[in-house]
């Protein structure tokens, strides 16, 4: 069965919380020209060095900002700043890119009086465009951490058609203890990091090691799971910074109230992958795939995953049409074996298919349950206890829409 | 570099020609009220029983036609006739749809007065909905081989907007052989057999082992080198029958001419998989992706179908932009590894990226290419000789429409 993670710790989630709801993060936005208008440029600004972690695109192709930001990290596991663009990925940008990611971060550090090491950049939008440097320049000059003229999560969108961030708190130690995110998606959004870019941060003292395990424990589990149209990016990356204002005992494995922090950060993570899976490109709805009684918890989530990245099953959400047979079929091509008599599938509670072969359903029930905003398939298989959860979006018209002509 | 067929033999094309085109074979279709007008059931006859050999879907969702089919093959390596029925899959219909399956084959083996194992069956269309025995038991009584009502290839088309066949003639021994084909697309079109059905004939004389191996060969270059979205249905198959009225010497790996025969089943199932990309749901240009300078065929392969399989550089393609990010994204996360920095990329005869960069392009010269109904996405890189080459389609609002309400 997946693992779930165990504690009485009681979360409670943050009013319209983010990325800078943790003690001593300053976060903002605004326009650099990039665009005509809108917000264009975003930071995050911790008042002392943040343990620092991130998880990279698995995409050969990977983008200057990757190169850059796992370079900072490396030198001592600690970020203090994250800057980021839009409008062009700076990603097959040679070592012009490269350069140019290091200048920018540089300027970073000088307008804060941080060390470069400490400076994160991400970048997004169209790949092969080098960044406008007198922009950023300039831009960069005019950050005031405590003036920013939009926020954050509103300057780090692409195609995406709202913000997407949340905080939860609980208590470490007897101490509160809050972790914030904000991400975007929305396009190239499929497993393993895609067009996407993900910052968590959290007041929590976390030892940098412990902080890396647990983020790639979480984001497996989250924005691994989401699919929009199954192609990976060359620019996702998570990020996570951990400041220590909560003053909490210094948290890792062996931390009592370790699996606290896991449950707290998975929250985080989950709840900003299904803001970016909703909210996919052309999207009305939000899909959701449990699979149980899969032989282990990696069966299930490959056919999870097989069955949110299917396009049949994606249209036919998107038209309300209980079409189980499509749901059947990507099961039956996710690569996976099983037993297929022992199949059962369900629409939220209408049983659709029970035990290889179809059931008799009341059709204008199972329409209206696809008519909603979030739709759940559950499938189950008689092999063992592996279960997993992924998440997707309808395909629609404006998917096509939007991405034929993205680039002008 | 990809095996070549290597042969001095000359082929022509068969104007019109289809899979009645051999010598000794009877193609025909019919209405039988599976549907309200359109012909929705197909056959085809042999004089003599041929040598036969399939290829099935990889699905673990097999549907019954496929189960009985082989079963017919597996008795003594030959069929004489095949039936296709349209509107039903006959796919998770469990125990009764493999009984009804048997019974058509008996029903069709009754009326033609030969074997049962003689008799292949074929299905397309719904997934879990049970054959129309009655229908279909007066429809086979109905089948007058020399007066059809409909041709073969018509029958048997779901939402395909066009009938797709052709046929090659060459010599072998002195003697003239026909090489015919007739398929259905459209939807669920993927490597390793999607919703497609082939069915390939010959007048040839073709020992039974010799031409199973000929047409895994030549499927794993043509119909496993389509995608139209992705996804690989319950149904898929090939069939290749060869009954010997062109009285050449047997075929097999040790005839001189083993490689014209080759060639001349490879090129009718290229051409037959073509027409399926061309005519994917919704489709308006056929996509060809060229992978060459890989490690290897295999890496070239899975190249190859990651581009032609994305959605996002299908949508680019639908939209007539050049948009080569998409296309680098593709391989990148194709899984195959080469350096980044050797790869380029062309659409047609216009260069976009070369050596790991964008390169300046003629922007209305590559719209005007994308405009047109074929479009060849050119890739290399500067690992080895590998290469590969494979079919798709763009991805346009009618996939949308049509998917969204097919059971409808």
């Amino acid at each position: 069965m997946e693992e779930m993670i165990k504690t009485q710790t009681s979360f409670i989630q943050v009013e319209n919380g983010s990325v800078g709801t943790p003690k001593g993060f300053h976060t903002g936005g605004q326009n650099i020209g990039l665009r005509t208008k809108r917000p264009d440029m975003g930071w995050i600004y911790s008042v002392t060095p943040a343990s620092a972690a991130g998880v990279y695109t698995t995409n050969l192709f990977q983008a200057a900002p990757l190169q850059v930001t796992q370079a900072s990290i490396a030198e001592e596991q600690k970020l203090q700043a994250v800057l980021v663009n839009t409008v062009s990925a700076n990603s097959c940008t040679g070592q012009e890119g490269i350069d140019n990611a290091y200048t920018t971060r540089a300027w970073m550090a000088g307008h804060l009086g941080i060390p470069d090491h400490l400076v994160g950049v991400a970048s997004t939008g169209v790949i092969g465009l080098q960044l406008q440097m007198d922009k950023m320049e300039k831009g960069i000059a005019a950050i005031a951490l405590n003036e920013p003229k939009a926020p954050f999560e509103e300057a780090i969108l692409t195609t995406d058609t709202k913000p997407k961030h949340l905080a939860v708190q609980f208590e470490i130690d007897g101490k509160k203890v809050t972790i914030g995110g904000a991400c975007k998606g929305s396009g190239m959004i499929h497993p393993n990091m895609a067009t996407m870019l993900g910052f968590v941060t959290t007041d929590a003292a976390v030892a940098p090691d412990a902080l890396s395990h647990a983020l790639k424990a979480a984001v497996n589990k989250t924005f691994n799971r989401i699919t929009v149209d199954g192609d990976t990016s060359t620019n996702d990356m998570v990020l996570v910074l951990a400041n220590g204002m909560a003053e909490n005992k210094l948290l890792n494995e062996q931390h009592p109230e370790w699996q606290a922090f896991l449950k707290g950060l998975q929250m985080v993570c989950q709840g900003l992958a299904k803001f970016i899976a909703a909210d996919g490109e052309g999207a009305t709805k939000l899909i959701e795939v449990q699979v149980s009684g899969a032989k282990d918890d990696h069966s299930a989530e490959v056919i999870s995953k097989s069955i949110v990245g299917s396009s049949l099953v994606k249209t036919a959400v998107f038209g309300s049409d209980a079409n189980w047979g499509r749901v059947i079929c990507a099961m039956g091509y996710s690569g996976e074996s099983f037993d297929t008599n022992k199949v059962s599938m369900a629409l939220g509670d209408v049983v659709l298919f029970k035990d290889g072969m179809p059931v008799a359903f009341d059709e204008e029930k199972a329409t209206e349950y696809l008519n909603g905003d979030s739709v759940v398939i559950k499938t189950t298989l008689g092999e063992g206890n592996g279960e997993a959860v992924a998440w997707g979006c309808d395909l629609t018209y404006n998917y096509v829409k939007i991405n034929a002509s993205y680039r002008s």
